[in-house]
């Protein structure tokens, strides 16, 4: 079932922002996967690729190029691109996509399942870290210790959805989110002492915001700290910085996160199992991710496993470019 | 293919020690499985269930109750009994096993898998902790992040192996030994800096040693820091106690360790990935492991997939009693 060297798979990027450029950087690590083409919506001659030599082609290209591609990577946005592009690209190609709005995933997934089904693809939606290698973690957890509790603690790090909403407040010019951890919450959880935690309780929100010419901070700050589902339920910090430090100091996009369960096996005997990451790029990281499923889907499409899968229904073995034989002996 | 809560899956409990009675304790927090029996190399009549219901068998009444079970989860040893139980019993059984000799895993697959497929059963062999959940964090980790290193420490816990060995030392009445990582390594791990950590610098060994009468402390402290493989590599400090202590302050079983992957998506990004267990009784978790992997094997085996498995192989949707759809919209 592993790929031979002779053969690698051949990938192609849909969309070519953050993520895209990390994918294109992940696959320069994988030697059993070529990079096929990099579509886009933009000009292709205004893209410049990291890679000297891959090709920039129009999303609408991707029809005809049907015979030269194995797996599509998916870097669009999921509130605009991917609801539309999963399902329409599933039809004639297996794919992986970071579909990442919670509450829609059971309609994304069956609407990618549809499509996937009819053209005998393999797509894998909802992949990253969250959702993604976090909920492999939720799932084992809770079913290796059924009687606990489950804590998913994000940051330090960039929320995008956050950074937009806040980029909206009349007065601002220009700002980004920090999702912080409450360190105590962390301690408690990590005790095993299964504490019921408030949202307030879990996260703060720094926000590092640039003002317009002659905007009010005090009312910039309170249209933000009051703003109701991003802010107001959370301890909000404003902090009014210039454009130039904005730049300087807050274009990384580091990320990471805590995923603990807590339980106990007997009313003597409690464990804490802990899963966490830290990230220098959440861009970078994450299109990793995509690009170990990618080989994973390709085998799943060759063993006839057709329609939408999830990271849940994927055994670990088929994200290695190893075989079983050497994975049993080498790290098992 | 959930299993239905009218139809439990019917679990055989083979060797009724510590793993064994964490089985039966498990298998109380899991309403879609049923113990059906529990079989013992001793007398039955000698072997007190903690729960009044469960019925006592001998091993050799196996063949006859094939009828009645569905999965057998082994508790025996590495050394002696699995070696032998697992390829007899996969003839005419889906089971799983905890085998975590590492380097007789390949060959005691293979002898696994013969069986298994002669039978058209589903056996998984080695599951557990480590082997077991810290193998899969390694396999993704070594997928999602190619250009990095992996590090896995132990403890701090009681290691069978290293206490069965000082307890062989001449003039040593009795004794346990802990394994412990050295925090400053783990730090170093976790900074990201990717160190060369030699054997001595990962792990230390405490030691707590009972004297038999008139034996002479220094040559069995010597005997015992000297022993090649077991001891000679590391920093071990043997503490001399009285049996009354040893029973007193270390009859538990506590265990855990670390799972960390420090690596590059490029240049400039490095990324942190930690797994992490902290446990106050190893052979309580790991058979709450045990049980949630027979799970799948009857998954496994009702679709069809016969042969040896090993947690490398199950997706982790197998490992829940919920059904893909609440996973997706709970979980993922």
């Amino acid at each position: 079932m592993a790929a031979s060297a002779n053969t690698p798979i051949r990938i192609g990027i849909v969309g070519y922002g953050n993520l895209g450029h990390g994918v294109e950087l992940a696959l320069a690590h994988n030697a059993d996967m070529r990079l096929a083409g990099i579509y886009t919506r933009r000009d292709p001659a205004t893209v410049q690729p990291q890679g000297a030599s891959a090709a920039v082609h129009r999303v609408g290209d991707l029809p005809a190029h049907a015979g030269a591609i194995d797996v599509l990577i998916l870097c669009g946005g999921s509130k605009d691109d991917l609801p539309l592009q999963s399902p329409a690209l599933a039809r004639h190609f297996n794919l992986v996509d970071s579909f990442d709005t919670h509450p829609r995933i059971p309609e994304h997934f069956a609407a990618v399942d549809r499509a996937a089904k009819a053209g005998q693809t393999s797509a894998l939606i909802s992949t990253g870290w969250d959702p993604g290698l976090f909920s492999i973690q939720r799932v084992m957890a809770e079913a290796l210790l059924p009687d606990g509790d489950t804590y998913t603690f994000w940051g330090k790090g960039v929320s995008q959805g956050h950074s937009d909403a806040l980029r909206h407040v009349p007065g601002v010019a220009g700002g980004v989110q920090y999702t912080v951890p409450v360190e105590a919450a962390i301690e408690q959880v990590r005790s095993g002492t299964r504490p019921r935690l408030s949202t307030r309780q879990k996260h703060t929100r720094e926000c590092y915001v640039v003002l317009k010419p002659g905007a009010d901070a005090d009312a910039v700050r309170q249209a933000i700290v009051a703003m109701p589902a991003y802010f107001a339920e959370y301890d909000t910090t404003v902090h009014f910085i210039s454009a130039e430090e904005l730049k300087r100091d807050h274009a990384a996009m580091p990320h990471g996160g805590f995923v603990i369960r807590s339980g106990h096996s007997s009313k003597a005997a409690k464990h804490v199992m802990e899963f966490s990451l830290k990230l220098d790029s959440n861009p970078e990281f994450t299109a990793g991710i995509l690009v170990a499923y990618a080989r994973a889907v390709w085998r799943l499409h060759q063993a006839g496993q057709f329609g939408a899968k999830t990271v849940l229904d994927v055994p670990p073995a088929l994200l290695s470019p190893h075989d079983g034989a050497e994975l049993r002996r080498r790290l098992l």
